[in-house]
């Protein structure tokens, strides 16, 4: 009654191990893998990517844009490789960028940068804990030391702390350069806790690498206050007679769509508070060979309007956990290499500036999806709406 | 200083019009495109699933499993395409999936299912909206009818109303078959609003389409008690014996561990209080065409643990917004519907068996990785403990 | 080393056991209370408020209004009692009451009303929980029968389930007529889960009277959306030269404000989306003898704003969980129901209008501070702003 | 159509005043105000607590405990007063008071305080604001100065910062001795930006003194995060025998009962995980004089219980943001007065030793409830229970 393993071999990452498992899983399942086997790219160049190797997925890549953006790391016109399979969805970004091309473009500013590990150390009591604190805050540059040796690139910025009953809930923060750096912050914190766990003056009774408050890949409220990966800030003054023009609508009619909706989303407790933040990360994640796992930390944030004294409408998307690489991970395979180039995005020295691409993309589609509601409703209800106001 | 639109043709889904476009991004940005025009999917399939198409990502896939499924739909043992770029994330859980089947496999229940759309009525005073919400309540039958008269599938299930200030801000919910039903759903539902606009006895001063409480593409505490997509749970006693020899740890240990990090998830504000489930669900939401966005509302959810009187470990995970199809988006492309097909997925009546599917992967991660954060503390911190307990 | 305990009678609700209670404890513990001792209410009848009785608190009571309101069942001008010990409040409150009248008076709707108990079944496993909750639908005459046999006032509206792993939390919603109904609700849910023990095909492994989702004193989210106690929404137009006679503002700059306060809001995550909801629920719940816990979950809500065509300031707050009541707990009191008579809210039929002007005073509180806000802004930071701008 | 105001005099703190506008009030609404009026304090001493005073609330007094407390402050056994109107309150307080103290006591202890005021910056752009955070930080010292000029007990902390959109959301922190310190913070912040808006670099183009996020009076996920009052932890090992005796319930029970609360909890989106903090706190917040509308911060927080080696229940709550004072406010009014003495609370030096009484009130209340939860299913529920179970 029991089923086979995947084969293993002695080198599992060749098209023959690749053809092997594929042949296993069409024997095992019936079902056939012809375009899951075709693919230009080098299978020992996934090694570190993946297990049990038996392809690739082909995933269609439109191109949205050009967009003008102006940022600290990014300046001048981008075009966005973004896979996905939602239809439309390319065209509405790009429809956005266009929007805000022509207002003049969008501005990004990245105001911090953290990747964390967040582990827990538990004690006699809560008074123990309490002492335990004051302990640490006192050894941070000890600790400090024993995390830096791990790595070339992190800096432990600062570490949180907080007690709840016995247990000491801390939070590690480190800069980790142009890598994620989820498991160079793993690495330099479990140091830095064994030398902890040596040196405490307080006797540890229970102690986890997690006690899960960095909340990796899971959107928190934490994340949302401080800052996982990059706080990235886009922002625009959308001119009103472009709002009319590609839009058929007036800054006054956003305005008002949007106070509503920031009402709909306290109902709900939404993790973002503008339309659809999560679409353009994802397919630009996917296209970059970021972790797409991390869209639901990223997706995080907050929307804000305002109406211009000049009769124009300023618009902004805050993203306090959005998190994204140069280097590392998925980044250096070859279709996703060829996405980062594109935006000139490869490699050191470039992660700020995909940010703020992937910043200016997201405010894109949130003033176009937006104004495509504002639209409809003004087009298409016209008659109802006549019919009730009189 | 205006940069050039992406090209266009009469057909923009052909490998011309895709190579013109490459041809095009390479002489403004200097990127070559040769692996993303490396593909053997037919440019026209892709019509419904992207705009300006450029070629393709190659995203590795691994397979992991088998699993032991006890569903309502899906039953017996299954492999797991998954679609990703982290590395050890197919091993780990193809590693919890061992665990799960030699300990009798995973149990899948899927609970119901709703799809969305989520109108905005304004009235002059909240009094008229309390008018409203009554009248409405009893024309049921008939919105139903304008809302269903629109799709083929789609059945308008209930009718939830929330009133703040003079806003009546509702929520359709429909079940939609086995496709995901976004779009559906907003279609039903705009023939359903045409219809309340025009009859309604209360003079409706706004409407949007939209008033943000279907929190499409994102998280909320709405999603989370209200169900988006499909409510799954996955649950398994796992054996004690299991734990040990597979994971070097024990039911006690593993509990310890939990208690703690669902303190954390309250003091966090987590979205999810398991480890990760954002991994296994944004990996096969990429690997079968699922709408990749839909992770950040699929990842949220409950993670409950016990100890058995036998002595076991009794853990399940509740994921209540699951938005997933067999049908429609990206689930006919090539190389996901092989992927669909692997696990017996592809088209209708196949999207709960997908869910099932989901839901157990996601269990197994969950206690691939708990396990193996206890585990290393078990072993490394050892002597650490040592010193302090004496 | 022991400590005696407080000593207790044959009667104790007299002044004889209140001395003695009062003599013991001064000489236990060296303080005096002699003004604890000074009341002119008789001990009989605090029997059914507190236990080992020793006498009364003073709180300072002032009057705030007279306020307009024209609510479904309050309806003209009305004065306030309210009781607190923190200076301004009850002139804070009085002013708002005049702006809001001199505006034309606050708009009062009660939506809708529940009081809940949370009984909690679990089962084998979820797929046993997924058929209850069925059973249980199909139930609900024969539970409500049951339950309602306990109660002459409360009527078994309607249940709502939700399931995660192998337990069904459930929420029993009542209405409770003029009593707030706590103790009502959980008697009859107490009955009716003895039925539902009896009856249930599925066999219950677990079952608790509270699962805890009532949140009996406790904000949550659930009671923002599922309204506990009274659902009340109060609103205005708050005319333009009233803000600038009364409160040397404009619409224009209290609005400008509230948008940033609702950013605020949510980056606090904040159960309250005015400035100070509490103030004027714990004044008016002391004065008049509700439950002074229960401001924890009646503070919650969402304050909303806009600009009319006019130029005037809508404002308006709806409190989804306001628990009040006209009989039973502490609003027969002397005191109390003295200041319940104050307002024309004492007895039979009278727990909607006091809702409502407890909702009007909520509002009137709000727009005094913010007002007070940003006058003083306005007026005190005018150097250091001229100096910036230029 | 109009209503007359409540009367005012040169003096409005007689009895002569309060006499006048009972009768005022009398005669306006019908409703005599008897007990009202019957008090033996001094109007004179409430000049700073209320205005349009009237006269007295009567608020029932019970005396729970004793409990045997081992705090940094409170040691030893305490008599806690509780003013409340909710029958059974106290019994059950006392209950669990007995319960701790047969277990050998509570221990408590405060980890951190603080109170706040959060001004709010706003900027041409958001790159302004980050070069205004980074200014600021250079400059605390220079802002201390500001601060504490205007108070002779309250020390600025530190100041944390949140980015969003063009504005920067500031909290300030402020230890502020023995009293609350909301009105000592609201001063100092005053001052501090007066020098702030003249100083900075950096154009200002808003300024209020709140942008909402010192959450005052209003819950909040960021107060449950950094603390607003006091953070403090009780915590008691209650033994088996005990609760076998006092509750007719065992160790396991109540963990079993706790561990789906605890789910339940986190459905609901809950402020406090245990049962209710804020029966305790009201209480004794009223008895003693403390801002009656602060209960709605002070409720939330943790509730964390594990079983013990030795078979016995570690059980703790965790209040992060519990405001009370010893000094201020209500506390120097002659009943509230009474109250703080009979715990030894008043005045200077008391403020932490009284929120260590009410953090053991709360853990022996919780501890309470809970056992009588469980111990009424044991009991009336066997007869169903046993016939589900065979």
């Amino acid at each position: 009654m029991d089923r086979k393993p995947v084969p293993r071999f002695e080198d599992n990452y060749t098209e023959e191990a690749a053809q092997a498992r594929r042949d296993f899983l069409t024997q095992q399942t019936g079902g056939e893998l012809t375009h899951t086997g075709h693919y230009s790219i080098d299978p020992a160049s996934v090694r570190n990517n993946t297990e049990n190797f038996i392809g690739v997925l082909q995933m269609p890549v439109g191109v949205a844009g050009p967009v003008l953006i102006n940022g600290e790391e990014a300046q001048g016109w981008f075009y966005v490789p973004m896979a996905t399979t939602e239809g439309t969805l390319v065209a509405s970004y790009s429809r956005g960028m266009r929007m805000l091309s022509e207002s003049g473009g969008v501005k990004v500013t990245v105001i911090e940068e953290f990747m964390q590990r967040a582990p827990l150390f538990e004690f006699e009591d809560a008074r123990a804990g309490k002492r335990f604190v004051q302990w640490l805050r006192n050894q941070e540059a000890d600790i400090r030391t024993q995390a830096q040796a791990t790595t070339g690139f992190g800096k432990l910025q600062h570490i949180q702390t907080w007690q709840i009953a016995k247990m000491v809930y801390c939070r590690f923060n480190y800069t980790t350069g142009d890598a994620a750096g989820q498991n160079m912050s793993g690495k330099a914190t479990h140091a830095a806790c064994q030398w902890i766990l040596k040196n405490s003056p307080e006797a540890i009774v229970y102690f986890a690498l997690s006690g899960a408050i960095e909340t990796d890949k899971k959107h928190s409220h934490m994340n949302l206050m401080h800052s996982r990966g990059k706080r990235v800030i886009a922002e625009a003054v959308v001119k009103r007679d472009v709002l009319q023009r590609l839009a058929r609508t007036t800054p006054e009619i956003m305005f008002k769509q949007r106070q509503r909706s920031a009402i709909g989303n306290q109902l709900a407790g939404s993790a973002y508070s503008g339309p659809h933040s999560a679409n353009g990360i994802a397919s630009i994640f996917i296209a970059t060979g970021q972790d797409e796992a991390n869209v639901v930390e990223s997706h995080a944030g907050f929307a804000f309007m305002d109406l211009t004294k000049e009769g124009d409408l300023y618009f902004s998307i805050t993203l306090p956990s959005l998190i994204c690489a140069s280097k590392g991970g998925g980044t250096g395979l070859p279709t996703q290499a060829e996405c980062l180039r594109l935006m000139g995005c490869e490699g050191a020295g470039k992660a700020r500036k995909l940010a703020e691409i992937i910043g200016a993309t997201v405010l894109a589609g949130d003033l176009s999806l937006l104004s495509a509601i504002v639209a409809d409703e003004w087009v298409s209800s016209h008659d109802a709406y006549g019919r009730n106001r009189t």
